[in-house]
């Protein structure tokens, strides 16, 4: 479904995706519908059900007019029961929205976008993880620069570096999965008690909530949780989560991209509308742009747990925009993320160019070890930090100067200053983690 | 202005605002067709000018294939001077957005978005304050329990209460008036340097940066501020404390008009789906839950000050959105707010009645005042710590138990114990907030 | 153990609490100790790792000196590095820290302070839990006014509102025991590839991390997660829910026990300065004010999973203190939870006075639902709509206004209007909740 | 002032300023200490004032047994009364606290803190401005490649650069100057009437606010501001925005002195646990650290004016610590700022070389430019982004190809492809900029 409410022109990092269309305005009225026609085939009669559910269309209804007349009850389920009753017809409109409350039938309907917004959010992530698994494979023994507070410390690989990232995006998949897998209908009546559905001739009204369920194919809550909000606060943990796991991958590409660093490019870069040559990390800008605002509005989601009563003023109002904007960000970040670990271009020889632009003392940890049993370690630092400093007057390398010291005739200096020889364990954790499903 | 764009569902709280239509995609076209014409007119020919003015016509474009075209550049500034450049014509069109960089046209946008969106907002605040100044003059002598930490601590006043609201409504007006007129345009090309508009012919460019204001009607920056973000950190503070300044009278407002309490209702009481009776305090509920918002929304823009290079790859992009809730936001919370203010219904006698629930505790701090000079500090305390306890066992007033001991015979315990006559400063306080304008 | 930087003049929420103790610096430097000579002793030989577990005790380092010195480097790690290895002395002082960066020791200390604080907080929630269990139980049949946007809307009991609070708790408590027992060691040398141990001598350096793990009592992370923020994130997730969730209980607690409801109070009030008849609901007040700030501490944790390189100029230093002040306020928060729960008075009574405050309203729904065959649920609203109005005008309850109208006779309006027979699922409800362990 | 509890391990960022000191609890305690002495001072009798004064020293008290007690009544002011009046003795001890509620003496206390944090806060603001106003002058012509989206876009110079940064460190100043100016004493009494001191004899309440305001060193309010949180609000507002301000020029400093761009450096680096050659910025990563979290604790804040009735119950609570963070990490951060700028280390020889490092693309907009009145614009970017293309396969300068190309043979290519010549107005935009003071 793509709706005409479904892109903004201030939203780039999720216009176009399938979370754009899963959380638009015509989405969300049509879960609302589906929650509503739901509940009617859960309490029957069954005529009525079909009747509901066959009314239940978004393209019927008038969207502006629904979030204008939203105002005066302070949601948009008021107007929208009163519009369905009316296109059941006079037979079966009374078993409309029978013994429910508003928040019943929008929280369910929030569950169902976000339900319908995770399974392609999810794909995506997978389409990542397995784009980054290739590149960790291919790049297991690619050398490049660590960096550490923006400065070269000692040799990684590109592989283990890809291992990382999807290292994060398994976790953020298992972490969706678990709270999707989660997410209950809502059905309490007025108060949380069942009492209206009682009172309309449910036998066992927790029975009905069960039923209720399983035609919104959601899970059954504990409880009725107008103001127990853990699957909200799920959702929260869960997307601000993936967005920061996506933003590291974006970080990292932004800076590996950089004019003067240029190991790493997206697929196809972003024009500009003042420079012809310019070819942007769109991508991983708008993913950072995802990043840099999820942790926010997860806190909002995060505050309005601490809501009153049965039902609160404010608390639960406060929610409603912040979880669509959670999971479109979300959404759009992974679908660009996925774009951005499948086009990813690798320059290898930038990375071990790289490698020389200390002089040689990327590998000092490696070469103070070394000295350590001959010299003891105070004096091996010592000596590094003097040569470290001589190679910047210099200008000449590490292994150069060491070469001229006598007393290191018997070191292997050509290995002990190969930069690729003094990657460590990162061939075996990147093979380890690639075990990972 | 009214376009289909500008109510959301999930958003009653601004829906059919002046902050909606302002805000909205075709409003925020409007704003990019602004600005790309006031640049064009600034630069010259003065037929270009004409030209690009003319065509620029929100509604012959079509916003939602911009949206999904805004995706390759990371902004929709690309497609639209593509399309805007397309509409003027063979002739004029190469003076279309000649020198510029999408950000210079993107935030000159959002400012004049936000200078639009903040004339009503100002308004809103304006009839606020008028209308609790009303409430505050008809209330001067109205007592009321002041209430600490959820209790009843001593005798306040209604007028001083709303006397205090519109201070708070005055110190958003003054705040936001003051960021409104320093909203300025941006433009600085590529990198701030305002290098092409000379390339192009300008002799002058900060001169140019002058008439580009002018013609959009918004302030004269010092510098180009693509990574100076000071507007933006601005708009930021005044909304969030606009938010919060309604928040509060919302957070009263919600207290004062709660069932056991009812002192306060709404002018008109939003209904409910389940409940006949029912009469919500519709208006407070959905400023409370915009000042939920507003400050992590904030929080992300006062976050986007840390933008590194010229122009930077997330941290602007994230600002686009959150920036245009909280307009929308607060822009819909004043509009309730002064509905809630010129509606809002004060039940005198509850609040008097209110006034005996702690058998006359309230005035107990009075009281330990007036005994002090027999007694000293620490007894008076004692005595009526012990009399309060009894108080609540013997169900008796502090007046009755206090005419009992004979060592107060001399004491005017009518005058003492009337919560009424215990009111302090309030209206001189509120007399001299008054005299604010 | 206690320690003189662990209570602070403005953290009463968390002072003197297992929580503050286990956080405080001298805490945080024994966890730094601790993480060195488990180090030591996974790498061996056995001396060294006894003469540094024998040198490890923050009892003997001044921490003031190290918080200053920590900024030359920008963490406490390299000051404390240099006095362990002076005081382990010179034999196997060279032993200290080998192979390890800063960030190794540091981050493995914050999970060991994360573990250690979070026992005593489960052990809190449990109590909180136990007590709210033996509430629900007492209190399955209380019943008392259910709330929404402030009004009462229908009956429900305190038990199901007590089982409601456990259900949360119970659900931040396997939140917080599943994050517990993941928190893993962190070991990867300076750039996260393990590189150094090996040039020390370690053969296998993946097991060199597992045998850390060993020695720390943490668990083995898949790979070093030096800019792989899971851990942090994840507690940064499970905190923000439990702060939320007792922020929920005391959202309650404070509106039930205002002056004028007064259903609830704690077990003992907290003394005012000024008036000593004030008894506040302080536990709940100081739950509701980490509640507030719990989700923006979480925000920024959980915006530091966008960390740059194999490890971040930045984003790392941004999360020591609000991880710290996570755990400080959660655990404080708790702690009072408990105290809360265990402590709390229920006033059957008021609950019981308080259905009648609407004048039968409050079954209004249940009303409409009888009236429905009988009149069609339309005429069956507009009838209960008119009839409440005239509760209010004319001062007479539902129940007279009914027994008025003749069509009525045969109902049993005695059952009907009865709010305590109108409570539906609630016992149920509570029964089901309660079984969950 | 310097005490013990001034600084924290795990608060390198700010360990060891004035802000530091200035905040700590020995600072707080002493400041609400001295709120008290200005109360009693304003009040009356002159020698009570004269004692309260004398015993109002805060290392008589014990710090964190206070901050133990503060609990039963949730804010550390109960304890503290009761000691300080103990510590008068029994001639003027009544007179302490007299008529106040603790949040008089607390907000008071909060207000001096800001004050006293806020003096060596601007003093180093100043300090930078002035640094960075060397530095732009200085390098007022230095041409460096301009970035944007991490790419280079066009040339600019570092003074433009430093003239931005500058230009906001004087937003930041002016911000903080008037909020600092502003900063009011709390008076009011247990529920904001000023009833009390009337009942103790003040002849005019709200005068004893001005006297009380006079003698404590900061403003009078326009009313008590005990839910009415402008001033906190404000220094929300000014304290993220400088926090946002340094974290600008953080951001860039991290980015320009990354291994592969070292256009600039630190003054004197970090050193490193592992590494012996490594010099880390380490003052740009802790002002960056505090950058991401101020934001959020100010969202805090902001969150806290929804304040219900005359003093709330976790709103207020919720503001101590946030804002006493806030005050540590932006003085820390400001003092980082300080010792950055004045100790930057500039490499302009880098910067000359890196604006060759895209074959001259960077002027690629200048020679749209220039060749568009011979081409037409469309055919002059075809062309640049035809040999753009060509000067990465050939590896060749943009000026060599077009120097073959013989329709541009009059063009002077030597100065349209001199990226030091297309520097625009920086030069103009520096000195206009560095005028401001």
């Amino acid at each position: 479904m793509t709706s005409a409410d479904a892109d903004s022109l201030l939203g780039p990092g999720w216009a176009d995706s399938a979370a754009a269309s899963a959380t638009g305005d015509t989405a969300f009225l049509q879960a609302l519908l589906d929650a509503e026609a739901a509940l009617t085939r859960a309490q029957g009669p069954a005529e009525a059900g079909r009747a509901v559910t066959g009314a239940a269309d978004a393209g019927r209804f008038d969207v502006p007019s629904l979030a204008r007349r939203a105002r005066a009850g302070g949601n948009p389920v008021i107007p929208l029961v009163e519009e369905l009753t009316g296109a059941v017809g006079e037979e079966y409109g009374p078993y409309v929205h029978r013994g429910a409350t508003s928040q019943d039938v929008l929280d369910t309907a929030m569950m169902l976008v976000a339900h319908r917004t995770l399974a392609p959010l999810l794909a995506d992530l997978e389409r990542t993880a397995s784009a980054l698994a290739r590149l960790a494979a291919e790049h297991r023994d690619t050398p490049l620069p660590g960096r550490t507070l923006t400065q070269h410390a000692v040799p990684t690989t590109f592989g283990l570096k890809a291992a990382g990232w999807r290292a994060l995006v398994l976790d953020a998949r298992d972490r969706v999965t678990v709270v999707r897998e989660s997410l209950p209908v809502q059905l309490g009546g007025a108060a949380g008690t069942l009492a209206a559905f009682s009172a309309y001739g449910a036998e066992d009204a927790p029975a009905l909530v069960a039923a209720y369920a399983r035609e919104a194919g959601l899970a059954v809550p504990e409880l009725p949780w107008h103001t127990l909000r853990t699957p909200v606060a799920d959702l929260a943990g869960c997307l601000a989560f993936t967005a920061g796991a996506l933003g590291k991958i974006a970080a990292d590409v932004l800076t590996l991209s950089r004019t003067e660093i240029a190991e790493l490019a997206e697929g196809s870069g972003g024009g500009s509308s003042a420079m012809p040559h310019k070819a942007n990390p769109v991508r991983s800008t708008l993913i950072a742009a995802a990043a840099r605002r999820a942790p926010q509005l997860a806190a909002t989601l995060y505050g309005s747990l601490a809501a009153e009563d049965e039902r609160p003023a404010g608390a639960w109002h406060a929610e409603w925009e912040p979880l669509r904007d959670l999971l479109r960000l979300v959404g759009g970040a992974a679908r660009d993320a996925a774009e951005l670990a499948e086009g990813l271009r690798v320059d290898t020889d930038a990375m071990r160019e790289h490698l020389d632009l200390t002089h040689g003392l990327i590998v000092s940890e490696r070469l103070t070890a070394a000295l350590t049993p001959a010299l003891g370690r105070a004096r091996a630092k010592a000596l590094l930090t003097h040569l470290a400093r001589r190679t910047h007057t210099e200008g000449r390398t590490l292994a150069e100067l060491l070469a001229e010291e006598p007393e290191f005739r018997d070191l292997d200096l050509a290995d002990l200053t190969d930069p690729a020889r003094y990657t460590g364990s990162t061939a075996a954790l990147t093979d380890r983690a690639l075990e990972r499903r």
